[in-house]
């Protein structure tokens, strides 16, 4: 496996077009807004949505278009939500068959996806009257733009793109996703898109993403706040010309192992790049009895808002650690648990057998004051471990939400 | 009912004292650290202790010494959480010798507190020294001192005293508590004790406070996490001399009553004083078809990062309000759901059958710039309501928790 330039535009058939279309009124024209992804080829396609009872329009009009198993493009706005307003529904479908008619394909080929503020009606003209444009502008350079025009808060792109052999064939698999607030997916995350060129069936795509998500984007949390408009979108239209995929073989595991890959690379850089975010916080739990326990505790690590403004602070308070461990409703035996802190200034214990151990402050201070942290709890009791991925809670996280909407 | 000065000491037989001990290395001598109530009649006694599986040794020592059902004394330090060090279960126990020595009682007649940093050695020995001078002072007017020798980054003392009728006799029930971080009760909460001089049997003592507390502190949370030091305690002399209550006749329930009263101004005011706090967030969930669902809505209301934020920045963010109701696992029909902002300033609709409202965002703003501000939710279907309490998040939430331990 070897990663590519190229995002979502790196697998065969695949092009994509951003633009500013003013979704949000009063929004800059420099950040684009609008992004638009074409299959010249029919994909078989997957997605995981929120879990959230309350669902913004644009993932129930996507769950319908999904039903057949088959999509061609994809339309995603950032700047509102389209979620709980009157036309919600109404607009999203609108802007499906907007985007089919300027593609030449059926509104059931399309997939919409929207993200910024709930509650406020979406300008879906806006949207409509840029499609025409975007259709034309369709690119294989097109997914740099497509990264940003999703990007709310978020002040990086998460783009990657890998390549891998299935029988033989080099397939192609991509990605871009956007995160930052309203970010702790209870399935699929904060709008995510995959790219592929792979040979493969619907049953196995959907297989595969459910193989995957739960243990990428599903153990990263921002703010512990599962948001309306979660969609986790994987389409594949075979032009990498492998052998179809349709059975757990070889061919699967390798494309398997290609999703980890960038969906883990995709998921750690949302929560790097949280809101407010400074550090990269990185749990691991290992040594546990079992995957589902290990994972719980490292989530109810890196969501507690104290061990959070602890690592903002590079302050060694694993007493929070071990604090958010015991309300996890995780089973484990405080007595055994050991707990260390790493990063690139190195590691060091400062927990052994549930109890206090001595520790160089200065040391500890130095490895937590790095971007990228790790918490490393062993709880030596069995062998199943799991990692999440977290950031620290700082005052520029209460700067942007104390006034986001307005 | 009616209320009364003097805290924990209202009552009948109670007195209570408080001295700097020192517990903390370089704390200011201003600040007290150490309290002890003492009951010159024996008490019934009842307690609720932290749900998290990592609990700190004074925790295990007063669930000890609670099991005969009778307790005489409290003794109860800040600055250390004694949690998590190889001596605390040791310190705990000596702490209680000490305390029953200085008093003429026995050591199982102590109940033991400590709130503070977890995983750092206390100084057991600066408490043994202080306990002779503290069993000297006890005072009638010592229930002042205690509520503020239990402070840690509490702003404010938490206290408060009622009278009441039972069977003829005026009963007195008073209470002190400290709050502020790591605050999310799964059962009691951070450091609560109660007096009265009641007559009430042990069983009947815990029955009440089983039924009060999980509609008082456990509807508290200021940042979601449940802390290793929980405890509520309740400590019934029987001085008032009034019938014994050992039924849930009239005099239950009047108990009761003052109980409810008493925890409910407690727990308020711990989430008006949770860490940083600039305002008190009381969330009320009604029309739902049972309590729970109710609380369960109301509870990931006030939890939320982004409502806290949104509430701290004055801003009329309801759809993370819906968002954080769809996310709690509680059932409702997001279709149906109303939401209103209210306080001081006014009250304003804007959320009706879950879309927006057309709504004037001045009045809104000035609603919520008020110190209290009410979210109130009606689902629409049915008659079960509860009522929830938080705070908002703030930077000085991140300062204080971003070097707590330093």
């Amino acid at each position: 496996m070897k990663q590519l330039p190229g995002g979502i535009c790196a697998a065969k058939g695949f092009r994509a077009a951003a633009t500013h279309a003013g979704v949000k009124a009063g929004s800059s024209p420099d950040k684009n807004d609008l992004a638009l992804i074409f299959s010249e080829a029919e994909c078989n396609a997957a997605g995981m949505f929120t879990t959230n009872r309350v669902k913004a329009a644009p993932v129930y009009v996507t769950m319908a278009h999904l039903e057949s198993g088959v999509l061609r493009g994809v339309v995603v706005n950032s700047g509102n939500a389209n979620a709980c307003c009157h036309l919600s529904h109404e607009h999203a479908e609108e802007v499906c068959a907007a985007a089919a008619q300027v593609l030449g394909v059926s509104p059931d080929d399309i997939a919409v996806g929207s993200t910024g503020v709930i509650g406020q009606e979406l300008n879906a003209q806006a949207i409509i009257d840029a499609l025409p444009g975007l259709a034309q502008n369709l690119t294989k350079d097109g997914s740099d733009a497509a990264a940003h025009a999703i990007m709310t808060t978020d002040t990086k792109k998460k783009e990657i793109a890998v390549s891998f052999e299935v029988g033989g064939k080099t397939v192609t698999l991509g990605g871009i996703a956007k995160g930052s607030g309203m970010i702790h997916p209870a399935m699929g995350t904060m709008l995510c898109y995959l790219t592929t060129d792979c040979a493969i069936s619907t049953e196995m795509l959907g297989d595969a993403l459910h193989q995957v998500v739960p243990r990428t984007f599903n153990r990263v949390t921002v703010d512990g706040d599962t948001s309306t408009n979660d969609t986790c979108l994987l389409m594949a239209n075979g032009l990498a010309g492998n052998p179809l995929i349709e059975w757990k073989d070889e061919g699967y595991d390798a494309f398997v192992e290609a999703l980890t890959e960038v969906c883990t690379y995709l998921a750690k850089h949302m929560a790097a790049d949280g809101e407010g975010a400074s550090r990269l916080i990185t749990c691991t739990v290992s040594g546990s009895r079992s995957e589902d326990a290990a994972e719980r505790l490292s989530k109810s690590i890196v969501s507690s808002s104290l061990v959070k403004a602890a690592v903002f602070g590079a302050d060694a308070n694993w007493g929070r650690v071990v604090c958010a461990m015991g309300y996890s409703r995780a089973p484990f035996r405080p007595e055994c648990v050991e707990v260390r802190f790493a990063s690139a200034a190195g590691e060091i214990q400062v927990c052994y057998e549930g109890m206090q151990v001595l520790f160089d402050e200065d040391k500890a201070k130095a490895i937590l004051s790095q971007p990228e942290v790790e918490i490393l709890v062993d709880v030596h009791e069995g062998h199943a471990s799991a990692t999440c991925w977290g950031c620290d809670l700082t005052y520029e996280y209460v700067h942007i939400n104390g006034d986001y909407r307005t």
